[in-house]
Parts: C-alpha cells; sequence; structure tokens
C-alpha cells in the first residue's frame, strides 16, 4: 500500500464520518445512505435479518454524488477558532510589542473534527505579524507547554542572538518561563515564525505563524487590492490556515481587482497549488522579488518555502482553488483537506 | 521499511517475474536463472532433495545482467493499446466536435502486465485534443463508468460554467448520460483535461489526456521539428504516456532537429526527468512562455505542473531519458517504469 | 502511520540511542534519564522494585533538552572516513587520469552508526572530480564489487559510447573487472557521477560523487572566496556529503567573503535547504547558468538536480543550515541528519 494509499484511505474514512454526520440533518432515518454509512462489517448476519436488495449503479453513484453535494453546499463550514488574525501590538515607546503565549488546545481543524494542537495565543496558524521595514519589533513569548520551545524567525535576516535555535543562539525556553526577542525588521517580503525545538513535532502540531514585512519602499511592489495569506500544512490533517475544506476561507475579490497570495508552506511535504480560471503571476520567492515576474496556474510550494503571487480578477465565477496532490484534496467521499476557492464578483 | 523501499519492493517483485518471462524464451528449462524465480520460498526442504551447489558472485551477476539485457533488448516492446493519440474532430459548422466516450478497460501498461483502467475512448492518457486559440471547440462525454464524473479543463480559462467541477459549476453527469461543453478558446499553452469527480481515483485510473493549444501568432514561440508530449503518472504503475518500459515509445529526430517536450504531470508524486547526453532549454510553465528560457537537464515536475522544452537534438545516439527518482525508473532486476530514449540519427 | 511518522520513530530511536550514549560520558550511573534510555519497557516488574516517582514536566523538559544540547555541542563530532575529498590525477602526457575503485565497505555516516556501504575509493561520496572545460580525461573504474556495475557522467554531454549505461552504451563491467572511459571535458558547471546499474540500490549505497567543471571563462561566472559541494542523500540515512548531524562538516567563511555552495541531490527525495540569517543568490542550474540570478533562503533540491548558489558571508554567527522537511532534520531527541552550519567569523 502506497503512501497515498494510506493517507486516501485515512481521508475516506475520516470524512466518510464527517460526511455521514453532515447528511444527517438532510436524509431521513433509516435510508440507504445512512445505513451505508455504519463503518464496520458486522461479522454474522442474524438469520432473521431480512435481505437488503443489491443497490444499483445509479443508487450508488447518487450516494457518493450527495456526498461530495453535502460538502460543498456546507462551505465555508463553521468551526470554531480562527487561526492567522492580525495581531495589533502594543506600544512601548517607539517598540512595537507582541505577547504570544504557546500553549496546549484543541483545535477544530474541520467541522466536528477536533486535534490537539500547541498554538500561540490559541490560534493555527499563529496570530499574523504585519509590521514594516525598519520597525522595531520587541516578540515576548510565554510558554505554557509541558516543553521547551523557541521561535525562529524564517526569512529574516536577525542578529545571530536573535535567530531562535537553543544552544546555538539562545538558552531553550523553559515550559513556565518566558523570553523576549527584540529587534529591528531588517528586509521585507513574506516570512514566517515557528518553533525550532523539537520542531518536527512542535511544528507540527501548530507552532507556527506569518510574519509580513511591508517595504520600505512600497513602489517596488505591485499594488494589490486584497492581500491575503495561504498557509499550507500536512501535518495535523490536510490544512489552508489552519482549517480543511469545507471549513477553509475563500478569497473574495471584485471583477477587476488585483490579489496578492501569500503561499507559506509549513507543512513536510510539497503542495503544488492550483487555481481554475485564471494565471496566476509569480512575483516573490521566500520575501525576495523575482527578477522577472512569471505565470502559471500550478505553484509548487515544498516546505520552508514562500511565494507571492498576483491574480487579476477577471474571470467571474466561484473557482476551485487546490492542492494537485488529489489525494490531498479529494477522497470519494467529496473535497476535503487542501481546498478552498477564489470568488470573483 | 521507507516508502522508497516499499515501492522498490513492490517494483522488484513486478520485474521479478515480468523479466522471468520474458527470460523463459531464451533460457533452457531448469537452468539456475528459472528455478531462482520461485518467488515464495519453500518453508522446509525435504531430506530427498540434492543440494543445489552455491551460485558463484560472477553467475549472480551475469542472471542480474541478462535480466537488465532482456529489458532493454525488447525497446519498445509492443503491448495492445496506445493513449495521447491526436483526435481528429467531427465539424458542425465552424465548430469542431470530439466526442469522448469515458468506460472501463483492461489497459496494458507492460508487456503482460494488464491494469483496470478508467479510459475516454479506451485511451490512457485519453486521445490528444489539439487546436488553436481561437477555435470553437465542443466536447461531448459519454459517461459509461458506473459513477458520475465530469471533466475539467486543466489549465484553460474557461468561462465558470465550463469548468467542470460538480456541484459548483455543474452537476455531476450520471452513469449513462451525456454532457456537452463548449468554448472558445481562451489561452494557448500545454494544457490537460482530466475527470473533477473523486478524482484521486477516477484521474488516478486514467481519466486523463492532452489539451494542446497552438498560438494564433506562432511568431511568439520557437518552431520545432519534433513536438511531443510526455504525460508523467504514477497511479497505476509509473508510467510515461500509459506505458512503463520498455513498453514506453521513444522519442525520435534527426541530427540538427530541434525537439519541442510537453511535460504533463498527472499523478501524485514528483517527477525529475532527467535527459542524458543533452540538455533542455525551458521555454514555458503551464502554458505561459517563461520570461527568460533557462537550461537544464533534469526537470522537476510536480503534479498539475506543465513544461514545455526545447532540445536541439545535436548528440547522435540512443539516449536513456528517465526520473531520476531511481526508483521509479530500475530495479534490481533492471529498468522499468519512467524510462524512454531520445533516439538521435 | 504517516511516511513522515515513521521516519520520525526511526529517527528517534536511532538518536536516542545515539545520544544516550553520548550522555553517558557526562550523567552520573544510575540517574533518571540513564534508566529513561532502556529502550524496551520490561514485561514484568518483580513486587520488590520499589516505585520510581513520576517525573514532572520540568525534569521531562530537562532531559529532553539535554539530548539536544549533547548533539550541538558534539557538532562537528569525528567519524571515521571522509567524503568528497578532491582527487589529484595521475597524468599520462596531457590526459588526467583518475582511478577508482568500487569496492563495499563499512562507512560510519554518524558517530557509532555504521551502514554497509557501496563506495569508489572508500568514499561516500566518492572523491570529487575537479577539472576545467576542454581537459582531457580518463577515468579508469576497478569493480571490486559482488554485481556487475558502470559509471554515467551525468550533466556532462559526452559521446555516446561514454555515457556509462549498460547494454545502450556499454557492456555492464563485471565483478572483477575494470573499464575505461575518456573524453574531452565537454561542457562546465556543477556535474555528478554514479552507477547506472542496478542503480537504485548502487547509487543509494553510495556509489556517487561530484563531478566539477571549471569553465574556459572564468570571467562569466562569479568570483568565491569559498567554494563548497553539499551532496544530499536520503538512502542510507539523512545525510550530508555522506554523513549525518552531528557529524556534518560545517561551511566556514571570514565576515564579508563570498561562498559558492553547489547542491546535488543524489537521494530519492526532495530537500528543500533553509540557510538562516542570510540569503542565497540562485546563479546556476545544473551546471548551466541562469538567465538572471534570483534570491531565496529556502532551496528546492529534486533528485538529479545541481543548484548553484552564492551567499554574502555578511552577518556573522554559527548559522543552522538544514532541509526544511523538518522530519529529516530534528526528532525529540535532537538535530540530526541533513544538517549543518554556515559559520561566519
Amino acid at each position: 500500500m502506497s503512501t497515498t494509499d494510506l493517507v486516501t484511505a485515512r481521508a475516506s474514512r475520516r470524512d466518510f464520518l464527517r460526511n455521514s454526520a453532515l447528511l444527517a440533518a438532510t436524509i431521513p432515518a433509516g435510508s440507504a445512505l445512512l445505513s451505508a454509512c455504519s463503518a464496520e462489517p458486522k461479522e454474522k448476519e442474524s438469520a432473521q435479518t431480512p435481505v437488503a436488495p443489491e443497490k444499483t449503479a445509479a443508487q450508488k453513484a447518487d450516494e457518493m454524488d450527495a456526498m461530495h453535494e453535502a460538502g460543498i453546499k456546507s462551505f465555508p463550514a463553521k468551526t470554531a477558532g480562527k487561526g492567522n488574525q492580525v495581531m495589533t501590538p502594543r506600544l512601548d515607546g517607539h517598540v512595537q510589542v507582541y505577547e504570544l503565549t504557546a500553549s496546549e488546545i484543541d483545535w477544530e481543524s474541520e467541522p466536528g473534527k477536533k486535534v490537539q494542537a500547541w498554538a500561540y495565543n490559541e490560534q493555527v496558524p499563529g496570530p499574523q505579524i504585519r509590521v514594516r521595514e525598519g520597525d522595531r519589533v520587541r516578540v515576548i513569548l510565554h510558554n505554557k507547554l509541558p516543553e521547551s520551545t523557541a521561535i525562529h524567525f524564517h526569512g529574516l535576516e536577525l542578529p545571530i542572538d536573535q535567530d531562535g535555535v537553543p544552544f546555538i543562539t539562545q538558552p531553550p525556553i523553559k515550559p513556565g518561563r518566558s523570553y523576549t526577542y527584540e529587534f529591528t525588521v531588517p528586509n521585507s517580503g513574506s516570512h514566517m515564525y515557528h518553533s525550532h525545538h523539537n520542531a518536527t513535532m512542535q511544528v507540527g502540531k501548530g507552532l507556527l505563524g506569518a510574519f509580513i514585512v511591508e517595504p520600505k519602499n512600497t513602489a517596488s511592489e505591485p499594488r494589490a487590492d486584497v492581500d491575503t495569506v495561504m498557509i499550507l500544512n500536512d501535518m495535523t490533517g490536510f490544512t489552508l490556515n489552519g482549517k480543511g475544506f469545507p471549513a477553509t476561507e475563500p478569497i473574495v475579490a471584485k471583477l477587476g481587482q488585483t490579489v496578492r497570495i501569500r503561499f507559506m508552506n509549513e507543512g513536510s511535504m510539497i503542495h503544488p497549488m492550483h487555481l481554475h480560471g485564471m494565471h496566476m503571476t509569480v512575483i516573490a520567492k521566500d520575501g525576495w522579488m523575482q527578477p522577472a515576474p512569471w505565470k502559471c496556474d500550478t505553484l509548487n510550494v515544498a516546505p520552508g518555502e514562500r511565494w507571492d503571487v498576483i491574480v487579476k480578477a477577471n474571470n467571474p465565477g466561484t473557482w476551485a482553488f487546490h492542492c494537485h496532490i488529489l489525494s490531498h484534496a479529494e477522497s470519494n467521499h467529496g473535497m476535503y483537506g487542501m481546498v478552498t476557492a477564489l470568488i470573483v464578483k
């Protein structure tokens, strides 16, 4: 059984259960569909049980389609919690102060699915930090986790003592303790912050967030009407900004507007993101402007990478926008995971 | 056991059996090689069994080499069925009409290996659709599958009602039903068409094909003497245009000719394609010309991506051309899967 | 369990044992930490055994941190053997002669961990061959392996009879036999040499090396004070130039110097290499200069690819430099595998 099969199998089972729940509201109890949802086959049937008639291909197709439809119709589905919220700093003189508390939480990554997450300020991804080149920034981390931790500002060219690698640039921040980073923001672009201690597990569980730096000279970058961040992850399910479809948030633009999307991969696999109906113009890699922008409709984003793209929203409709490793985006029970939409009104 | 190991192990076993069959024609029955081919070890040997002499390293090397040689000498091996055949449309006035029938077939992906596939017009990949920017095109899909389906034209910037995503842009096409797409081809380049319903399975089984759009203004693109499509897949075995080595088709060019290769990944893994003996000049990504062509000999193609390259066939010989994830291309029983050749005469 | 989990689990166990050994020197026998290191739980405890008090979260965090610290403090750790050593050829007139012997060896990939490797001249990677465009080169391979083999010069545009693919361009080189390649070096850049026979296994076990070709016209390339090769591998553990952290070798530069890094992936997975503190300017792909250099801090390197980058060493410190698939670089017992450092003094 290949990895893909394993992933698909797991996803199918989960979606099966989730979609069954979704469907339960709209389908009469005792219907063929619901009885098909008993996930474990019975080992033997009693002699008295009347034999159910074989389902026709048409019935099976209708049942599959109903599950697909239920997922799509519920999009965007409500879940508790929202990650990647832009954080307003406290001001200490000219210093912007961001206080982050790392703690263990339950995170609803899709409707009804709670995962045990480690989070900054109870958000997965953590709050979005958005500053300008040359700003003075203080980040205070309070560690309420059962392990030591530390923050690495991925992409920022900081002095070594602010780099966040325990035993190389600082001591680990022990459980119950706090630690203060402070620096002048050196380079613009789409960056990230995340744990750099026991990171496979800590980042995997959610200790990650976007660190966006506006350039001093905004003339060097294209103007965008909508500016959005899409953080890809695959370690607590396949998610975009901490949520799996149908709980992902669509990007919304008016016809003719310009949309900037900042892709960031905080997972452990590549995710080639495919936009329907319009192309993307790639303008920056890891916060650095590309020497010449180039166009695509499928952008391969590897772990640790950030890519900034511009989309001219010139084609009205609700456009699917998903990872093109299909098993990260769809199972036989419908779309799930790394799927969202660009809605052009 | 890593994924790579699993893949290799499976591949080895399959190749072992395949190559054993190939070799059976040339090796005397009862030889050491054939008796080595009993895949399952016996649990106990009878006391009467005469002890076979240990093979020397030289004998083992000769046996391995014979299996490698048999695969290469049979290239290109005959198999039933050929995918990606350029389709001639029927004309309805000025409209080019492509009729596609989706059905379940047995597909011979390598000599003697049949996989259950879902195919358009009994081809894997489906027939190649080749049109020009601005053409009026009608695609009629007849669904003879046991499931609903739909076609997404991956890379074409169509009106939303032609985008092929069930429950977002159209109803699913039920088993036994037909559906008609019709549009004016909006943008040139190397694109694809494939199912967008239960797609992990449906595309995985073969519901995919190339949709090539010539530009109106051909002056914007380099001239090519040979223009070829290479569709990468890994979901029903490792294949190029639906076949695994030695059943893959070589690309053939005369010395001095220019070859255009349109890579398309319809699988679930990256495939870094490596050409021996000559470099590739990358000219387009997802149908969009790159701002400046660049050179390589190994091109990483991710799922959903298309890359167009030009090769100057200036080095005579039969040049290996393969995925450089070696377990997708070779086992201890010889080359298999994503291997072909560029033959320069 | 996902592949990532499997990899992590295996890595954890290995690191656990390794780090336990490292720690044994500094921790009193019988301490809580050492007793925690007994990897297999006992099946039953004797009734007389006094019950150990539960460890507090703080104790557990201290123990984890101690393992992380031990790994880092031992960097760069000594191991037997060093791969990728620049080889001095013998001269036969104007021909540079490189003699390579392929044999089976034990290779210490990290402190105390020996893997069975197949190596050129008992080095993993094999000796670095470094020549100039237009040089006449002879490579003599002596095969002391139990299998046939052959050398492919990956990236060099050689005449077909020097391409190293058994049964296509040459016979396999049998165990105990020698074979001579000879050619005029046709194109400059960062290339590789490796087995092209039973290659999934033979390259996987270590039959690979760097083949660097300086250009005739050095004015076309940026000057570098430090010129280094980083060969990525994942088939006998996660390694950089044949060693896993903490046995990897740091790159060392003086403040203000220019460092050229030639990434080469000889493994079976992508490795997005992330440098802390400074960005990389990408100048070449597979030995071909990019039309316009571009900047990044995380560079995705796929199997078979080579990427050349320039780093301006303008930020003093010891900067982590690692694969950003975190499970290739860190476990809950500390950093391991594809981790090194760029030290700017």
